[in-house]
């Protein structure tokens, strides 16, 4: 139980990867922290589900597992994937770097990570993880939280001066908080489901692809995509619109399955032995996206994570955003001379415009893998600013400067419609297939950069 | 308790002004209706509560009364008020008829009303009231729903087929269904508050202005209505920011009220001989909007009225359109031979487009009120609307086609947006002032009306 006369205590719901990383910060801190869980504790029942598809770890997360000191333990599971590998319908294949050379984004395990975490965080004496604990009720008043022994069904009052909630998606938390005056909230399904899908290691154990690419089958309004893992095999994941001419309702029987596979990924269905099996046991999940505001409630309760920010996956920046916010808190933690009743407001009022804004980056993502990627133009596009990436080094790709940068996502967003602006203008030179790199082009971007730093 | 063996019953969760109307509806087609409330019985108890501003009744609430057979005990209460008289800073008075002559809103009171209901449905025997009941959780897989009798605390269980959610803005029914896989909502507060404030009868009981409209301080940012009781008062609400310049943050003390009100309501503040202490009894409250989609679960659980689409009250047609709701499901009852399992889902789809756009309507009138009255060339455009409307009998100006007639709201919207179209061209015609009516004006309302029909 938590002694109330230590101020320095917190309680954070959720041992996901954001409470569990927040957990190190705070107990390298020198706090108390109480960890509730709603799932089995994964070290010893292994992994419990929530949302698998593989992580793409760039340089937010990176930047907080540095701070607190555990890159090294990370690193080993991790996988380099410096650019993309798009699979046309008839099986060619382009490669397209993500950014400079030495650059990449990582492929980890939500498993193997998460379970690192919580390994770390329970070496900390002061960190007691209360699993199997369901948070069933929150007195905003007093403040007090209530949760249930989820195998016994007792319920357990916590008193709780400092809590994070870090309980994902659905979070508990958040739901309290919604029931307060002039909360704001907005939750957002998206009209694809995912489905996830696996391809083994060949028998020799190798990777049967390029491991060091992140494989994307871009057919318009859907998408397959595969992310290599450190055993040989490939996690895929479908995307796919619920309902309509091409949808998980239409694949209701298995020659349905295996003709739509046939049809749009021939040469990743070889490589999946076990579709059928796969995709029968897999569940079609649903994509929810939340946005709310304020984060916090009177200075003593704040969300972060998915339960400030739940976004969609196709920026792979979830959790980097989330460890983002870790990052920010434990450097305000020293601005702000530890004082929470400063901290918890300003985090969510400064905080806020980047959740919505890597939202909306993780939205145009999408069609860009789905869609753009399979667009000459686009890869023209991508080209050409790689290039004037090379020879300026002021101008940054918004990719490279929300994967490989720590500029806040609302500035990224904002690039992101000047660069679209000045893409327009570019692509539509005459000729520009052939002078992608001619002196038309610089015009352009003098022009465009002499207006931007007017402004 | 229901009968299980008999399949002619619902649950209503709520007795507010919806709740208790479609109770009457359902209970005419022979239904066993058991109605659930969270307060007390009005009837028995006085009024406890919930949105007091008072009601603008048009055609759409009509017509579910006159649906319901109830019109003559309602309209005895209700006050007709045929325009809006604007008040200027400096106590000018503006009349404006909101349509043609005979047409008018009605100012009613909630109480009233709601009581008025209580008193039909009660009047049928197989209309069943629980109040004090809280609705405090609902298991969708199997269907029951918990009261929790909030007196005793005892928990009541009850099976429930049929159940139809009336409960409100913070509508618990649409908690449970926020939970369900890819259920979209939006709930979103406005940034301003309001407060309710009273202007008494004269000595002789008449009222002090005249009661035959409805009145509006319009100040830019911010307003203050009046709409007439019975008994020769007003009820007055004022519409500020919570915070900024001139908000609800700098009324902190008798002075700073006083300033306020004589500076901007002048001719108002006289008549309010209790202003002081209206001001600080009653509450500042916050504007929630809130959306959803679906409405409905499984075919068996309906979102009805504000729990569904929880608008601002500025086109006074909050509860016109929950009243419309019942209209609509009473008229598919007949066209679908009363098979819920296709009005449930059928209402749901059709309706929600109409919740989306009377929100958005509403929206835009609060700028209207508060800011555009005051404004010349927006009075002129209502001149020249009702006007055109007066001599072509198919052009209907969007406040009619909302308060005089039955138009589905989403139809009214896309009006909205082409008749902004039709006046920002006929404004813009050199000296309109003065040729408001002439030959110009016609031209391009005809060349308009041209365009639309070939849409």
């Amino acid at each position: 139980m938590p002694d109330p006369t230590n101020t320095k205590q917190a309680v954070v719901v959720g041992a996901g990867l954001v409470g569990a990383l927040w957990t190190v910060f705070l107990a390298r801190r020198g706090y108390r922290v109480d960890v509730y869980e709603r799932r089995p504790d994964m070290r010893t029942a292994g992994y419990a589900g929530g949302r698998s598809i593989n992580l793409a770890m760039s340089v937010r997360g990176w930047a907080a597992i540095d701070k607190a000191g555990i890159r090294e333990k990370i690193e080993k599971v991790a996988i380099p994937m410096p650019g993309r590998m798009m699979h046309a319908v008839d099986g060619e294949r382009t490669y397209q770097p993500y950014g400079k050379a030495g650059e990449a984004i990582y492929s980890v395990s939500r498993e193997g990570l998460n379970l690192e975490l919580l390994h770390i965080a329970a070496g900390y004496p002061n960190v007691h993880f209360h699993f199997e604990h369901r948070c069933a009720d929150m007195d905003l008043q007093r403040p007090v939280v209530a949760f249930e022994n989820v195998r016994t069904g007792e319920i357990k009052t916590v008193a709780a001066p400092l809590i994070f909630g870090a309980d994902g998606a659905f979070s508990t938390v958040r739901y309290a908080l919604q029931r307060t005056d002039r909360f704001n909230y907005i939750q957002r399904y998206i009209d694809h489901g995912y489905k996830e899908l696996h391809i083994p290691p060949a028998p020799d154990g190798s990777h049967r692809m390029d491991p060091n690419a992140l494989h994307i089958w871009p057919r318009g309004n859907f998408m397959l995509i595969a992310l290599p893992n450190a055993d040989g095999s490939f996690t895929c994941t479908l995307f796919l619109p619920f309902e309509g001419p091409v949808s998980f309702e239409h694949l209701s029987g298995n020659d349905a399955v295996l003709d739509f596979f046939n049809r749009y990924f021939a040469d990743a269905q070889p490589l999946m032995p076990d579709i059928l099996s796969d995709f029968w046991k897999n569940p079609t999940s649903s994509l929810v996206t939340t946005q709310c505001y304020p984060w916090q409630w009177q200075e003593r309760i704040l969300l972060i994570g998915d339960a400030a920010h739940a976004i969609v996956p196709f920026y792979g920046q979830g959790m980097n955003a989330g460890f983002e916010d870790c990052t920010i808190l434990d450097t305000m933690y020293d601005d702000y001379n530890g004082d929470w009743s400063r901290i918890i407001p300003d985090f969510s009022s400064r905080r806020k415009q980047d959740g919505d804004a890597i939202l909306e980056l993780a939205l145009r993502n999408f069609i860009e893998m789905r869609d753009l990627v399979a667009d000459p133009m686009f890869l023209l596009r991508k080209k050409i600013a790689a290039n004037l990436h090379e020879r300026h080094p002021d101008f940054m790709p918004v990719y490279s400067m929300v994967s490989f940068s720590n500029t806040p996502y609302h500035v990224a967003l904002r690039e992101d419609d000047q660069q679209n602006d000045l893409f327009r203008q570019i692509l539509a030179l005459p000729g520009i297939e052939q002078n992608w790199d001619g002196a038309e082009v610089e015009q352009v971007f003098q022009t465009w950069m002499e207006e931007r730093r007017r402004i």
